[in-house]
């Protein structure tokens, strides 16, 4: 099941996307659940409820305008640092590491920290580059997990039966702020900084632990890695994010962002204004971006 | 003024406390704000709208359960670390920063991550140490900031015009997690390690700026220093905050804690259950937790 956000005729509307993207049944949510997207309807299926009714004809993507599928989750999307290996290295060899606060190559545990809810934009809405704070901004396409059934002390062995289902969203990172602020928090926050889209895909259709992550910009391909290279993989990070804080539907975890981002480069490319981020996860769909 | 949060005869409810902190008038609040506890009360009144009438006649604080006047807050708490020289120092010394992954002593730029909202409790409430996962829980009291009209790009001259109150809170950590993940959000987040109260103090009514935190475990002094020795005062926090991350009211930023947390010690003086955590700042009252 594939799960979307929408402004049709300029109004809010959430759906069911077919398998192949080129149809979306509006859904007859109640008009104080839309702000929320999907996030609504994640928890009636999670709780056993019945989806809202059908509402009027379907519609064609061209017809829709897509938002992100959860608008504004209810706290900060957890996410994972340095979780494929040769990323882990590429970062290293960056030189952002230079004074090793950040543990060297590969680490031994999750570097998990968080992005604002409110830094969440959808598919088609710029990313924008705060050009007074800091021009040093770079893409991190990652497969994001979308939390069904909640708990805590989940074991590792159970932690896919949590999985409601999958998203792509970009970890945008002011790299100068990541470094200089040392905890993460801030660089990672920045207004327009979590592109996330296009639609949420329930677990029973895409394998989160064996997909490709794909990422061009302006057509060049910049980042091209599968799921299975993770290091710490999602039923470990679910693990460790659960042995002492409570999960509940619809939390997010961003896994982590494959080799091949800007600062990898030297010189680094960070993002430009006019630049176009577009990721790909196979199973899930495309996200694009422009940059202003 | 001050804004509480409380249970009354098993109900929640919110009201006006009295500067002796001897009275408690409940207001009227619609009963589907009443979870979000106080926070509506700062918007009404930072929008300019009246606060709810007056309902029933005035209550003792014994009559009266506190809760967390902000019980859940709309988005993870923004914190500091080590915003305090003396706290630094300590910090470097007790040999947290032997690999000098958190930058050494005294940082040249505001640390700032993030607790979930979900681990706030109130006083009274017990922080819970999860045994199974860490022994190594430590206190921090804080003087924790109540933002009032938010905004983006707020200079630091401009900042206090932006702060609604303070309350306090305890920044309950777990050091071993603090340090083995890198990134501080889970350490700081275990469900129960936010407790805060007594209730909302309105700017006008305390300088947070020059008040004093202290704090005592069993009765023992172990943290007494004033708000003036912060290494980045409380302007200088919002001006960095708002740089890239649009603020709205009601947020919250814990401001970091002085010299005399338990890994200060040699050997540390972690938290054991039955342990009683008391923390009192001037202008504000005390938020007692007990640990179990």
């Amino acid at each position: 099941m594939r799960l979307a956000a929408f402004l049709y005729q300029g109004q809010p509307g959430v759906g069911i996307v077919s398998a192949n993207g080129q149809s979306i049944q509006p859904l007859a949510a109640p008009a104080a659940e839309l702000a929320l997207g999907a996030l609504p309807l994640v928890e009636a299926l999670v709780e056993g409820r019945a989806l809202p009714a059908s509402h009027g004809p379907a519609l064609t993507p061209g017809q829709v305008q897509l938002l992100a599928p959860i608008p504004r989750p209810r706290r900060n999307i957890f996410c994972v640092g340095k979780n494929y290996h040769a990323h882990a290295r590429e970062f290293a060899g960056s030189g952002f590491d230079s004074s090793a606060k950040s543990g060297g190559d590969i680490p031994a545990d999750p570097i998990l920290f968080s992005k604002v809810p409110e830094c969440v934009v959808g598919p088609h809405h710029p990313i924008r580059i705060p050009t007074a704070v800091s021009t040093a901004i770079d893409y991190e396409a990652e497969l994001c997990v979308v939390i069904g059934r909640g708990g805590k002390g989940i074991r590792e062995e159970d932690a896919l039966g949590h999985v409601w289902g999958y998203t792509i969203v970009n970890d945008v990172t002011a790299r100068d702020w990541q470094s200089r602020h040392q905890q993460w928090l801030m660089g990672k926050s920045f207004d327009t900084f979590c592109p996330m889209g296009p639609w949420l895909v329930s677990a029973d259709e895409v394998d989160g632990q064996n997909t490709q992550v794909k990422c061009w910009v302006n057509g060049e391909e910049r980042q091209n890695a599968s799921t299975r290279d993770l290091i710490f993989g999602i039923p470990k990070l679910i693990a460790t994010l659960s042995a002492g804080i409570t999960l509940y539907p619809g939390d997010l975890i961003a896994t982590g962002t494959p080799v091949g981002v800007g600062i990898g480069f030297k010189p680094p490319k960070y993002l430009q204004a006019g630049d176009v981020v577009k990721i790909e996860i196979d199973g899930i769909g495309v996200l694009e971006n422009r940059v202003e």
